[in-house]
């Protein structure tokens, strides 16, 4: 059993494995956005924070003079995304995903919850959008939320269970690397906002 | 030990054990909040959810063809607020804070990170603010985050502890009790939009 991301539980520092430090090879989407979240809410740019990982807590301990301890415990299915804040004036809402794959997306990364919950907040003038990262070429793109819906809805009418890379080179956004921050994935939610204020 | 939050762990059935059934009375303000939001989001109205209890993870077991049990974990100090949405095209950030007192709201509710994270969002152009519920007369305001931090401010300055239940009253919007939502909470915060807007 896995994280409800997909994720095996594993620590920051086992991540971070790679021998190369090649731009941030081994590192996770999540670390790698999550810094850049850092840099972004240092600079007074955007808050934008990681939801923590929803659990159903089942039997709890309550030790004298320590901490309560939670002794069983399971991991539930998000009902919504994993990242929200303000930017711009602006509600952002996304999702951050990792594939193995060299060509294309597979759809299966996301749940119905996920995308119905970026409908809603995109129908009330929030800006949705995943963050894709390829990790065997480290390639990182932003795909607004129109754009990933159009996919969605091929999926559920003639079956085609991913993207392929050209369609997402065609219609996100590439994020090049850089040091402050990691991933200014930022820059392409603002074309995104001076698109959508048109 | 206690919740981050200063409840103990309890089910909702527990909570509800007020045998009258006066209004809301005996069910907590975060289920109230919650029935309210659920209301708001089936009316297209506005998107908020409470983000998830922030825990830290020590032990998980993997058992074969069954979910994963957290067997070891810890209950974390919020970095945030606990309540973060969408509504009339505004990024929304918020708290909800319950006291046993009658003439006063103790500050102490407050961490100083989630004054801090307020603060970020607010100066973004969030609309931020808490909501206060007076558990003994069943009386919810929402106080906006200016208010807030003046009182914020002034304890800092001369140790006044709490915001006294006539500043409340005055800075504050009462919020009426209703049938749906439960709680609406959201037509003193267009109230506080329209005012920011000006």
């Amino acid at each position: 059993m896995k994280y409800p991301n997909g994720k095996q539980f594993t620590s920051a520092l086992e991540k971070k494995k790679s021998t190369i430090n090649h731009g941030s090879r081994g590192m996770s989407l999540e670390n790698e956005i999550n810094q850049s979240n850092q840099y972004y809410l240092s600079r007074g740019i955007a808050v934008v924070h990681k939801k923590p990982t929803p659990i159903q807590i089942v039997n709890v301990d309550y030790p004298k003079r320590s901490a309560a301890i939670i002794k069983e415990a399971y991991f539930k299915k998000a009902s919504t995304t994993d990242y929200n804040g303000i930017y711009l004036g602006r509600y952002i809402d996304f999702d951050a995903k990792e594939t193995k794959q060299l060509n294309s997306f597979p759809l299966n990364n996301f749940h119905q919850h996920q995308i119905k919950h970026m409908q809603q907040c995109y129908d009330l003038g929030g800006i949705c959008f995943t963050i894709i990262k390829f990790t065997k070429t480290d390639e990182v793109y932003v795909l607004n939320f129109p754009d990933l819906f159009k996919y969605w809805k091929r999926k559920e009418e003639n079956g085609k269970k991913s993207i392929s890379k050209s369609e997402i080179e065609h219609n996100g956004y590439k994020i090049k690397y850089n040091l402050n921050p990691l991933i200014p994935y930022l820059e392409a939610v603002k074309t995104i906002i001076d698109h959508t204020n048109i």
